[in-house]
């Protein structure tokens, strides 16, 4: 899969499916937000709730009805390959921490990928009514109004972005305490929210690690369509 | 001032007041928030902005207005010190540093002391339309409906909440990097925010440093009114 996106303008019907699938979130998860919620422990100790299974299965309805043929890649369950060069990556709620403990900055992320570069990518936060789309060919939209990326003079005017200082392999830990020192500021704790941030040009930088593809695809389009890099 | 809420319950003619402080909050700190903000540099290097001092500013003319002998203590002007039993403790935006990155977790706090025992606290989050308030005599409410905290088995078992990891004396970093590893899971970023999930029963601990009186008064009474220690 590439970092970066693609060339070719996203097809406005991909957009319209995004949207629907953002939508089809938003209920189940401010359902089981703040209520009594089973929490498990995956393998990696990440916690995961009935929430993010009911989420990722009715978005994955929605594409197999409409695009039976696309391939979908998600965090709960087993890929589907399908039949086409389109694949829909999908974390149905990223920042399950913050979700688990009542805080409202988890997000819904939906990347598509075509040929393996992404074309679109939506951030929604149900439980703040707020939503990011990055589309190849179209300025990043933050709740459907334009937003850009801000330049920075230097690294020590930065203000730096990330969940936890621990979330790196131990062999990236001294490089985010050498980035962490040369900042103007490091703020904790927004997950997929920091990078919306970034492409609003309120936050300079991000930095985080131990990403998966359903973690990061959706931010590609997202902050480049905002002028930002990633 | 003590850290204990006072057994004397307090008069709804208080409430009646801090609730039109933290009303008179909103409108100044949305109008800000997202805009283009002057960041100034405090000799502790936390950012300073605008907003802070027009909030401030009106709370207490709201005060001075209504019981103009009650004393004043918040954190952008001189210490107002009254003549009468009562004193006000005011953080117009706490998380200065969410605010100004355009991250909605940024708070109102308001407590009212008397004989220097708190009686009253509010916890409001102008960017989510969310209110604590705790009071003595009173359960205390998350937008309007009572909470409560939870109990938790043990250490292992417990969510904990700090702003940052990088926020403590020297001393004292060791002693919480042990209560870190000891915990069940450490979430970072969420400031004032964090109290008020303990009085919601969303989350079991929150350990700061480097804490002022006006960043901590107002979460005694939230977080005891809600059956938590503080």
């Amino acid at each position: 899969m590439s970092r970066n996106i693609s060339d070719r303008p996203c097809p406005e019907i991909f957009l319209e499916l995004a949207g629907k699938l953002a939508d089809s979130a938003v209920p189940i998860a401010l359902k089981y937000f703040r209520g009594d919620i089973e929490i498990d422990l995956k393998s990696d100790l990440s916690p995961v709730t009935a929430a993010d299974r009911e989420v990722e299965a009715a978005m994955r309805a929605i594409i197999n009805a409409a695009f039976p043929d696309h391939g979908i890649f998600g965090e709960e369950f087993e890929n589907e390959p399908g039949n086409s060069e389109y694949l829909w990556v999908l974390d149905p709620i990223d920042g399950t921490q913050s979700f688990v403990t009542g805080k409202p900055l988890f997000g819904t992320l939906i990347a598509l990928l075509q040929g393996g570069s992404p074309i679109l990518g939506i951030i929604d936060m149900p439980a703040l009514g707020e939503r990011w789309i990055g589309a190849s060919g179209r300025q990043t939209t933050f709740n459907a109004k334009p937003v850009w990326a801000r330049s920075c003079a230097g690294l020590g005017q930065a203000w730096l972005y990330a969940t936890s200082p621990h979330m790196f392999e131990e062999s990236d830990e001294p490089s985010f305490e050498r980035l962490r020192r040369n900042v103007r500021r490091t703020v904790y704790g927004a997950e997929c929210y920091a990078y919306g941030l970034v492409a609003n040009g309120t936050v300079d930088l991000v930095c985080e690690g131990t990403m998966k593809p359903y973690d990061y695809m959706a931010l590609v389009a997202v902050v480049q369509g905002a002028g930002g890099i990633i």
